[in-house]
């Protein structure tokens, strides 16, 4: 795997692919990797002729400095990850070259980032499009590959490719989970053996809720329920719990028609570490 | 020159230059061609293997209704100048194109659109900054060809460049003048004779502030001056009048140092027309 942690010498590298023809396809991350990740790796290679994995932990993103000081840094280890699974290349760079200016440009994607995570985490999604416009452009990407489990950060992107007009096909890839159900994360790693437990509270309550739906109760109803189930164990406390559509996740009440697609998503504190999931309802769930 | 309409075929087109390795020079205009914007091809013509022009009326940069109305439209006109002037490809979207989402994403430029051209024309910047994001992304240009006339959108620009980390060349051009000085400006055939006449007092001021700061008057003396002559003159109507550094805008009270760039910034209303001009303040002047 060629290992870059300079723009310059990248570009130079990915020139002679691009005169090839070659396609490439981008998986941004910001390290600590797992099998999440390595799913969207393994998708981009079935679908290109070359792969780029950047590790970044993108500090404009980080509404809370505690977040950010103790996301976890295991690059050692995601380098011997993507070697394993046949990662081509991976750029890794540091802040200075990220933001060779001080960033003051800031975006505003209106009514998509009012909600959810975009309510409870200010700021949040203009340094997510802030990093990866950059990495757009200097990856110069033909597809791209992001997760399932940060849906509105896909929504997001989607947006920001659409209106923008980026030259990129983006991927949205299921969520890994762990035999018990919770949703693969980097910030997992913060958790102990006994909270990593009490996580997967998460997601029993996206299947509860998904039931709980099929037999035609309403969210809210369905709200006081999982409030309850948080209320009763100690050391989680549920920040939101939603039913929203897909195309533009303004907030349900129930789902309306079949054939109309909808996603339940939960976000909430284990101790001091913050957890999102999501579960869309298709006929299967 | 081949004229197109539509992104895909363009781009279509553009597909083979890149792979020739040819370097691509792009002036973005919104029609109404003048002398300014064939000074832009032509330095594009002298830098690049092919030179291609945009005209496209953006309406989301337009913050007063009336001005999108009235902004002329020459475009066979254009193109006979840009066939002349040997310009190689003209592409000249409609709205549906350009927008085939509705337009919902927005850009904050931070302290450099709080002033000037910022402060009088809010959501201008932003919608300047969506419309150059999306030409650089269908054209992907090794340089763009902006006039200098409007130096504080090009400011922008540079900052939406420099921080998204576009791969693309600034060039910002002189101010081409008419012989009595008045700045070219498509909105300059929106006046009568009389009024374009009275429209030079706007580089008239310039000239004589310029005189003025060399004698060591301060700012607030000479806005003073220059507020008593646009008060002398029926019809025309003073906006602002700025001396700014070149480097961020902000505003200065005086020249502190032969070696930093300033510039003097002036926006009028000549009838209903508001026009712009402005003065770099170097050793020559």
């Amino acid at each position: 795997m060629d290992i870059f942690k300079e723009i310059r010498p990248l570009k130079a590298f990915l020139e002679s692919s691009k005169r090839d023809s070659d396609s490439i396809g981008f998986v941004p991350t910001m390290g600590a990797l797992h099998q999440g990740h390595l799913s969207l790796i393994q998708a981009s290679k079935r679908e290109n002729a070359k792969t780029i994995c950047s590790i970044y932990i993108n500090p404009t993103q980080f509404n809370n400095p505690d977040d950010l000081a103790k996301y976890p840094k295991t690059l050692a280890r995601d380098i011997e990850l993507l070697t394993d699974v046949g990662c081509d290349v991976l750029f890794c760079p540091e802040n200075k070259e990220m933001y060779s200016v001080e960033p003051r440009l800031k975006f505003d994607f209106g009514s998509l980032e009012r909600v959810l995570e975009g309510k409870y985490r200010p700021g949040h999604f203009s340094g997510v499009a802030l990093v990866i416009s950059k990495l757009f452009h200097i990856v110069s990407p033909n597809k791209a590959y992001f997760g399932q489990k940060d849906f509105q950060q896909f929504k997001i992107i989607e947006q920001l490719v659409e209106e923008l007009k980026f030259d990129v096909s983006l991927r949205c890839m299921p969520i890994e989970r762990e035999s018990d159900g919770l949703a693969m994360s980097s910030r997992n790693t913060r958790l102990s053996a006994e909270q990593k437990e009490k996580a997967t509270t998460l997601y029993k309550c996206l299947l509860l809720a998904s039931n709980l739906i099929k037999d035609g109760h309403t969210m809210d109803s369905i709200r006081k329920k999982i409030e309850s189930i948080f209320l009763k164990v100690d050391g989680i406390k549920l920040e939101y719990f939603e039913l929203a559509n897909t195309t533009n996740l303004m907030s349900l009440k129930y789902v309306a028609d079949k054939s109309s697609t909808a996603i339940l998503l939960i976000a909430g504190y284990v101790g001091e570490v913050r957890l999102i999931d999501n579960l869309l309802l298709t006929d299967e769930n």
